[in-house]
């Protein structure tokens, strides 16, 4: 990112601008700060203006909305299958860097959480957005039903696993109970396939 | 219930006008029109006046929650086990009861989690006071741990089972895929033992 200084602000391109704002309200996110936080003092730990606020993202709350979007598309790109021949690799993996997401953002994961199932509209759809995301492409990855047939059941199983698995994960961030990263990662990976396996 | 009425209005003691006020809010709540009905509306559903549900409850909010934990103390009463000495069956029989419990107060089994979730502390308590006397009593059923052996980590995966089975229940609610009621329970009660057993 090129940038030049002038008397304390940094000059920045309008996109550079935007996507800093945004960095800045991920940081706020990912501690859970971000819904107390005023407009006033948003722009102030910026360097920008409340004008240049309201002018990228329209309100504190389209503000707010913009940093849920672009944390939960890092968490979907952070969640990414690696590039291995055996899905369930692939599946550890991705259940490993989830978990390690959460870890990174749980103050703001859980306040998303919390919104979207408090009512807000548009956090309800950013959130089931990221998690259709999350589920839908373990049936992408195993188009031939290798280890998940796509049917209507299965559909509904990994569903219901993908709020085993946050619920298990942030329980486990709150209380570890003697588990460590790779034993919570192995319960919550193991749990699909049994899952599966179990619905027949 | 023994009650006389008069001019229109029924007298009832104390207690049984309570349970009569509290009566009507379950079902008020079953349909998830408690939130919105103004104590107004419920005094003259009632037939008693405003001043009496005060002076019951307090406040509508106070209705309210006392309503709520009327709601989950059925739901725990109705999910208890069975008298079988089959511990298989009795997680079968106490998950249909729940599937069943929640087919009947959907909209208010709904209306709760979502209040639990979004951040209200009294709804928050009660909702994980009826969860953790819907978990913990697994492990009181199966005090040889015959199926369920009691750790901290399956502990943690009796606690993410049950956000399992409200997802995969609510979510059949919402579109049953062509799942029936036998369907459905087995899902959720199979997937205990399943999860048990991936968790090692």
């Amino acid at each position: 990112m090129s940038a030049n200084t002038s008397g304390g602000r940094t000059r920045l391109s309008p996109e550079q601008r935007r996507d800093q704002l945004l960095g800045m309200g991920v940081e706020l996110f990912s501690n859970g700060s971000i819904e107390e936080i005023s407009i006033d003092r948003l722009a102030e730990v910026a360097g920008v203006s409340r004008g240049l606020l309201y002018h990228y993202f329209g309100s504190k709350q389209g503000f707010y909305e913009a940093v849920v979007r672009h944390a939960a598309d890092d968490l979907v790109a952070q969640t990414a299958p690696v590039d291995d021949p055996d899905l369930l690799v692939r599946l550890h993996r991705s259940v490993a860097a989830y978990v390690d997401y959460v870890v990174a953002n749980e103050q703001g994961y859980r306040s998303l959480v919390r919104a979207a199932a408090g009512g807000n509209e548009t956090l309800r759809q950013i959130y089931d957005e990221a998690r259709f995301a999350l589920t839908d492409r373990i049936f992408r990855e195993d188009a031939a039903g290798d280890l998940i047939p796509d049917t209507p059941a299965t559909r509904l199983v990994v569903r219901a696993w993908s709020s085993f698995a946050e619920e298990a994960v942030l329980s486990w961030c709150e209380q570890p109970r003697g588990i460590d990263r790779a034993g919570i990662v192995r319960i919550v990976a193991d749990a699909l396939p049994a899952l599966v396996a179990a619905a027949g």
